[in-house]
């Protein structure tokens, strides 16, 4: 049927629909959702329909996506005609029906996921599916290759190549920015992509970034690496495994990440690992609350890497409380340059040499935790990390005073005397991103106090920093109302736990990281 | 934030978004799919952010839904806030993962998909979860009066009000046209609204469109009904249950039906009837497959009906064939009318005056069956057809042969002798839909022999009806390809009944119709 073209002048954010009047669609046999096919200057383009009462009959919208695919202006003649369904979705529907999915029908969904042929509604049937079953192991791999499959890959050279990636969860995680070094300066080639914050107050390319650029090109990075063995860039813009990204955009509204281990693993495949240490923190406001859990993943994760040929060491790591003290990109940045100086916190310490140790060991060396103990003490992590950071364009010489935080500053105190029984972690990432985290780089929260220490009432528990009057109020609202530390208390004084239903209701936050 | 207003002048189909470039989304703290408070000119509005890469700087893009309910012109202020999610959302994830959902929660999630405060991927997540999950008793008792709450009400004086209706499935079910007019002759009300065909070759509305206008506004129905008792319109424009609309969008691309049951109840709530019979086609070629499958799903309707105080019989009804010999709009409204006149093929008249019988007898009359047979014999069952097609604007005494069918017809033969043993619902819907039906009223399929015929080699097994050549000769390639009908055979001459994985993959037929 012969249509004219209507440009609509704007993008539709990557998808590739376009617009239909109902009488037309009706006469073309198309329902919203359906597949037409567009052609014109012997161009052609599958769109997804959509249909509006409004929009002018015989006549067909047009988003830039499709637009330009089909080289064509403004009231030009095409021809549209009803499409087939792709078959991917075939394969979706036999997922929403609790079928098994076979390498070829996965890798059929991800093409068209980044082909933009599947539309949002049957992507997030196909995930809402997949967060109810559960993936098996062999769907868990066909699903990590073709991710990686539709998008770039890197190599940097010869084997071993090394990383490390934690699942998140904990504020103030700026392990990262420890391990790189150490192991870099022990020679072996690290070289760590990172994702900026979703839902935290922080991602470590946002901590890194306070200190150099970290949106590099893949030449650029390549560069650094055979510089320095190491870098510490952000992996947002490098086309690794970008059906994560389209499928990430789904997720988000629904609160559900049922593809954890294809995504972290299709990036460390694509970007050429052999050996990763996988870091899973465990704990109550952790993403993973007990150790049973922690066990079942991390045997998925060794499992799915065999399957790939990567070789997969998982550390479970103490969860219950943030890393360190400082929470927010600077501030992160800072005790993490400070810690490399010798000064730091000593969970910090403790867990950026013992994740350094597994790598080592994974790799051969003995006594791995001593050597990166070693490495760490000799200064020789402090001065890799400076290489990297003036590789990647910063200043090598850079203090910790010199990156600059919120100069709005509020102490939060303790009300009663006791021990500190719990540290929130959800609560401190809320109150650091209500302070303006992790868009304004400045702002956070700096512990006073943490696990098992004594305080006296009135003394200070936190401090929040904040780049804005604003911001440092609501901020100091909010950790008002919710309360992130609980000091010890005798059973006897509070015998009730929690009310169901609850008398407040409150959607726990979810944490989509990777 | 101040944003300055790009309208768009297009509709977004009802949906209620806006566009924001990625740099402005980002100051905003705003992600994709985030809600956002528009305000302008005293008014406001939630929409949900769509995050375009080319779009303008510090500018807002807003459809025609949303420029209309903040009365705003090109390039005006607004200002544009990150909004709360939804309570409704909340939900959505809790059934997402697998919490049973109370009557407060579901209709809060109903209200915002009427309202638009639900995007097609929240309401997709939600939909494949009912589909995984299914739902409890409460919650499609929920689900219905939640749906009824949201739309229009009609009330059509004393009870009892008779209503029936078919889940669907059957080509050629055209019991309702014989069963309202048997029904109101007996002086009973019988308001019938009814779907048009989605997925299937012909609906109750597009057959009655053939004898008299079935878009009927609400007071023209109740005029119809108070002068004859009954009525036989199409029921999509009333806006009774329009979430269901919104729902029906978002199954159709995945192939999913969850809201089967309150979908159909609450129909039937909204329009006041008292007394309902669903017919429930059972057979190998029908939606419901198996007699227990019939027993449960019998079951839960008649549980619903009685939480939702409506009165319920279920008839299950043998679907291993279409119904009559004809299928497609004007061939089965010619073979209803010469069915009232007494010349109707046996299955038809015997499911119909068994329905009707069904019905009679839920409002007390004994007998039901023999008084049904005894109206339609009498003619008044036709008299009465006549006089509401007459009252909804047709012409009373339209004759069989006035209604039109295609002239291109071709006949499909059997190729060998033997016994009918098998005929396709699906394989005849799909020949009539490539015919041209439902859209081409004149097209179709009539059967010249139904299951246990003998038939010899040369025979006429069916005709195809359409109205333009293309059509016919795609249509009888099709016919060729699928071959509906199957002849016996001793089983020595065919073993193998089929292969997995399939030799061709072919997508079963989904049918949506309501």
């Amino acid at each position: 049927m012969e249509l004219t073209a209507e440009l609509l002048h704007i993008t539709a954010g990557g998808r590739r629909i376009a617009i239909l009047n109902d009488e037309t669609a009706s006469t073309l046999g198309v329902h919203s959702s359906d597949r037409i096919r567009i052609s014109c200057n012997k161009n052609e383009a599958i769109a997804i329909a959509n249909i509006a009462v409004h929009f002018p009959k015989n006549r067909i919208g047009l988003y830039e996506e499709i637009a330009e695919i089909l080289n064509v202006e403004e009231d030009e003649k095409t021809d549209v005609q009803l499409a087939q369904l792709p078959e991917s979705l075939s394969h979706v529907r036999a997922k929403v029906r609790g079928e098994r999915l076979r390498e070829h029908d996965i890798a059929k969904i991800v093409e068209d996921v980044v082909e933009r042929h599947l539309s949002e509604v049957e992507i997030a049937a196909f995930l809402t599916a997949l967060n109810i079953y559960g993936l098996s192991t062999g769907e868990s791999e066909a699903m990590s290759r073709a991710m990686v499959a539709t998008g770039e890959t890197l190599s940097f050279g010869e084997a071993p190549i090394l990383d490390k990636h934690s699942i998140g969860g904990i504020p103030g995680d700026k392990t990262s920015i420890l391990v790189v070094p150490i192991i870099a300066a022990a020679g072996y080639t690290i070289p760590k992509t990172s994702s900026r914050a979703v839902t935290s107050p922080a991602g470590t390319a946002d901590r890194m970034e306070t200190l150099c650029p970290v949106n590099l090109p893949i030449n650029e990075i390549k560069e650094v690496v055979s510089k320095t063995n190491g870098c510490l860039v952000w992996g947002g813009s490098l086309e690794l495994a970008p059906a994560d990204d389209l499928f990430i955009q789904v997720e988000y509204p629904l609160g559900i990440d049922p593809l954890l281990l294809p995504s972290i693993m299709s990036k460390k495949k694509a970007i050429g690992a052999t050996h990763v240490a996988i870091d899973i923190p465990t704990g109550s406001g952790a993403k993973i609350k007990t150790m049973t859990q922690a066990y079942l993943l991390a045997s998925d994760f060794v499992d799915l890497g065999k399957r790939l040929g990567l070789t997969i060491q998982c550390a479970l790591t103490f969860g219950e409380q943030p890393l360190g003290c400082a929470v927010g990109p600077a501030l992160e940045a800072r005790e993490a340059l400070s810690a490399l100086a010798g000064n730091g916190p000593p969970d910090l310490l403790e867990k950026a040499t013992s994740l350094a140790g597994v790598l080592f060991e994974m790799v051969g060396v003995e006594n791995g935790r001593q050597k990166a103990e070693a490495i760490l003490g000799s200064g020789k992590a402090e001065k890799k990390l400076r290489e990297i950071i003036s590789a990647q364009g910063g200043k090598a010489k850079v203090k910790p005073e010199d990156i600059s935080v919120g100069d709005k500053v509020a102490e939060v105190k303790a009300k009663q005397s006791g021990k500190i029984l719990f540290v929130s972690c959800e609560g401190i990432a809320q109150i650091a991103r209500e302070a303006g985290a992790p868009k304004e780089k400045g702002a956070g929260v700096v512990l006073k106090a943490k696990l098992g220490d004594p305080v006296r009432a009135g003394s200070v528990l936190f401090e929040i920093y904040a780049e804005r009057d604003g911001k440092l109020a609501s901020a100091l609202e909010l950790a008002e109302k919710i309360q992130p530390f609980v000091l010890s208390r005798k059973v006897e004084e509070r015998m009730l736990l929690d009310q169901v239903p609850a008398r407040v209701e409150r959607e726990k936050p979810f944490m989509l990281e990777r």
